[in-house]
């Protein structure tokens, strides 16, 4: 039994750095979404959906035997989703509200045979900042790594200085929770690790 | 005033990167020292004073203002300290031993002026790894990480795929509380970030 190509729907250079250095190949193909929550709908089945939605968009344009993993992260503050910060601004009002206390990030995943078979999950992680002074704030955003990222701070960057501890994945909070995905991707044929 | 020059007693990469990536300037400065646990000393005592005796031994080969910085990272199972395997053997038998389950990373860290001004500390991680087979065990070591780590593994490279979730401090199980150091650097004149 050959295994499938392995297909990455994501534009993140943190998930396809995740999926290296464990040593699998893959090819990237980002799928372009709109990553907006439905009225009412709960983050978890928010991420859930559209990670599905990604690996539908993806597999549009593939032939062949393949296996689309995607995956969508979100930041989530009192129940309030915090997307990616338009502006420094925003960043900055984003990166106060968080100093000093717990948030949750999400992140959920599907994966997609050719053959239309998938399963989908989500993983929850609680990550605590440290008091931060406005100074200390400030700094940050100016470093620019807050702009494309949910929440405003990456964990595996220098947004490290921000965060107290972790409760869960820590590879969830990167952007994949690379232990969940790795024991699903053989349910739908995909290697083993 | 002033703020003195940064050492860093340890020859560790990793601990380098962790400063280096929130913008700390510092010298690198490796201890050659015993690391090996007294008699009936508990774990964390142990890692307090193995640090500040790092600083201690490096500060005497140093001249003019500075503040040194030292850590020493072990991994505690079921109240035994698992150091760095000798063997892949004894890689195996370690990685197998944490498999499935829940351990203790422990990292003690001193900071040390020329004046014999000091402070110590220590933070405790828990990690759990994911059930691992023979096969998964037996590929991670022949890879080679775990030769020079404590607990022969490490969370920030492929040993990521051990790790199901973890409690406490990331960088902290990387090999220095970064947050922890970064808060006590002012207490002895050291930059505040």
């Amino acid at each position: 039994m050959t295994t499938p190509a392995l297909v990455l729907a994501s534009a993140s250079p943190r998930r396809s750095e995740l999926l290296q250095r464990v040593g699998l190949t893959f090819e990237v193909r980002p799928a372009d979404i709109d990553e907006r929550p439905l009225e009412g709908e709960a983050p978890a089945a928010m991420v859930e959906r559209v990670s599905l939605a990604k690996a539908r968009a993806v597999g549009l344009s593939l032939q062949g035997p393949h296996l689309i993993l995607a995956a969508d992260t979100i930041v989530v503050r009192d129940g309030t989703i915090l997307g990616k910060p338009a502006t420094a601004e925003e960043a900055i009002t984003t990166v106060t509200s968080l100093a000093g206390r717990a948030h949750e990030v999400i992140t959920g995943y599907a994966l997609l045979r050719e053959d239309g078979r998938h399963v989908a999950g989500h993983c929850t992680t609680t990550v605590r900042f440290r008091p931060l002074t406005p100074g200390t704030i400030a700094r940050y955003v100016a470093t620019g790594e807050p702009m494309d990222k949910a929440g405003a701070y990456g964990i595996q960057g220098i947004g490290a200085m921000l965060v107290q501890s972790i409760e869960g994945s820590y590879t969830n909070v990167v952007g994949l929770p690379l232990v969940e995905v790795l024991e699903r991707l053989p349910e739908l044929g995909g290697p083993a690790l």
